[in-house]
């Protein structure tokens, strides 16, 4: 993890579009706030182009997306890739129905993504690889490098897949973390969230292998920070101290 | 209350397909992380209906909907019934104005409800009984047992009526229930979450009538033990106190 | 401050009609309810209307609008002019897209606003005033009295311009405020919320200057009473202690 990585960050509070779900919206809000980040949320297919060329990076994810919103996606993944700021995919639940196989298909063709981030479920399907998954959870077992080496070569991208360890293929190289604790899966959001985060890392002047570790090195110390307050009792209580552990300095959150 | 409904839940963890209203989105999906089920919002038409036939149960919540959104609920509502899995409705505030009574009458034509929850008045305006509203809150006062017999009755369904005692029909048996907190009032989707937690416990090996009770009874005590904690001074931080309520098992949310 | 305006909201609860951003309908919703008002969200414009003439106050937030969000927006905003109920317009971000500009622009020439409220980027926008933006928010430098003055001359209103000092603009006399804390500037959807507490302050009956301080006051007053809580640390930890300060009385907020 490279501190000054987060330090950048703070320092030029990155303005990230999201174009995220309905459900987690105010979640990443929050959180890239804490975090150091300047969110801003648009969905109109009439300003995403201008809002995306005035943000330092954007975020697409599809979580609880629809034919009007792939189509604001589409013009705000463009708008970036024209401007050459990084644009990050989410392929939330991507193998749940064949909507949303058929969306993030139009995506991909459409944009050229800076990076793509999922759970080993969504990653298996983006390249074929079969997995089992249950709604928008990753429920398999499998080789989770083989199918983050196949999503970044076949789109050319940085392929980072969360879970128990974060696997990142970058410029052919594999990168690990096991930073995190179990009660992000018991919260709703904390994959998106990362997807905010990981943006704005994306907009600093390391290269990516850097900026991706960092990204889900820092959120998992913070959930492991928050996690063992002593004032947290569960998932509910978890969440206002994760977002704290989300603003704090890289020193204050390593493991002792 | 069966705690052996509240361990099947956590044992299954049944796939919840919500289709509910944008304030509570994020509270309901926490909510229901916290208590063992798994949720998935979708609600793009074109896939409602594959996302349902993936699901445990449906919930359908007419908070803040429209009419796009109301065709798409039909189609889930009918993708349940075929599947034969669970279906709940929550008609909120149905009673404020002539759309959502119209969407209403649609919903009960189109789909066979397992269950339908709402507060007296919201009940009361499914089967033209006279109530006081204000917005979507009921502020009414008359014979909540009628109304719910005439709601099993008329719609073939479970009737479940919230308020200081919920009342709960069905097949002609009357229970009720006093578990439960005032600060459920002062918070938002206090209704909308116990929807999803109902949907969940519908999943389960048991007559509707444990089933209903044991989710009612189960989320009252679950408020009135977040509510106790000394940490828990007002609405605000009543809210995460309440999702890690959620997440324990029977015994500890016992009344002394 | 006149808590004689608070107890009032209270003892009346408002209905408030908002329509409102994605972002923040859920905490919008808590923090009215919080402080005492009755939260109603719609936005179908099938029902915008019919809801706006059964509310006490209808909030108009354009944060993430769309065409289709605009029309509901003008026939709610027109219904409550011919109710005669207050309705307050918050341009968020209005100067970040020539969509937004276009569509408050519409907004301002439909409906006659009680009170327009915004930061000072925004404000200025409404006056073609130039002012450094970031998303939606306010980075710039100036004259924010001038501003203030403008938009209540020029659309014959109410102009509360928030900031480290809130201006407020009312028949051209000038009100100052100072209460608030930096944390509302690093949690999403401060500015939102107060557009709902103001419209609920200005559905009593007192004078409009009196209420509009009123609003801004109790509600500086009650981030400085989150901020100083002993749990509180951070902006996570700060939401929920800043909901419970809203439903504080204003003698428990008091500056010692």
């Amino acid at each position: 993890m490279k501190d000054s990585i987060i330090q950048e960050v703070r320092a030029t509070t990155p303005l990230i579009h999201n174009l995220t779900n309905e459900v987690v919206m105010n979640f990443s809000a929050n959180g890239l706030l804490a975090f150091g980040g300047a969110p801003v949320m648009a969905k109109a297919k009439e300003e995403v182009e201008e809002m995306a060329a005035a943000a330092d990076g954007v975020l697409i994810n599809i979580g609880t997306t629809s034919l009007t919103e792939l189509e604001a996606m589409k013009l705000a993944g463009k708008a970036a890739n024209k401007k050459g700021i990084p644009v990050v995919l989410d392929p939330v639940g991507v193998g749940a129905t064949s909507f949303r196989q058929d969306g993030v298909r139009q995506l991909l063709q459409a944009v050229s993504f800076t990076a793509i981030k999922g759970n080993a479920g969504e990653m298996a399907q983006l390249v074929d690889i079969p997995w089992e998954t249950k709604g928008v959870e990753s429920v398999g077992d499998g080789n989770v490098e083989e199918i983050a080496a196949k999503v970044a070569k076949l789109y050319q991208t940085t392929a980072i897949i969360t879970g128990k360890t974060d696997v990142i293929c970058s410029n052919e190289k594999m990168i690990h973390n096991t930073t995190g604790h179990a009660w992000l899966e018991k919260i709703t959001g904390a994959g998106c969230l990362l997807g905010s985060i990981l943006t704005a890392c994306l907009t600093t002047n390391y290269s990516i292998e850097e900026q991706a570790l960092t990204a889900v090195q820092f959120y998992g110390l913070a959930a492991e920070h928050a996690a063992a307050q002593s004032y947290v009792y569960g998932p509910g209580s978890f969440l206002p101290a994760f977002i704290d552990a989300l603003s704090l300095k890289s020193e204050q959150l390593e493991r002792s």
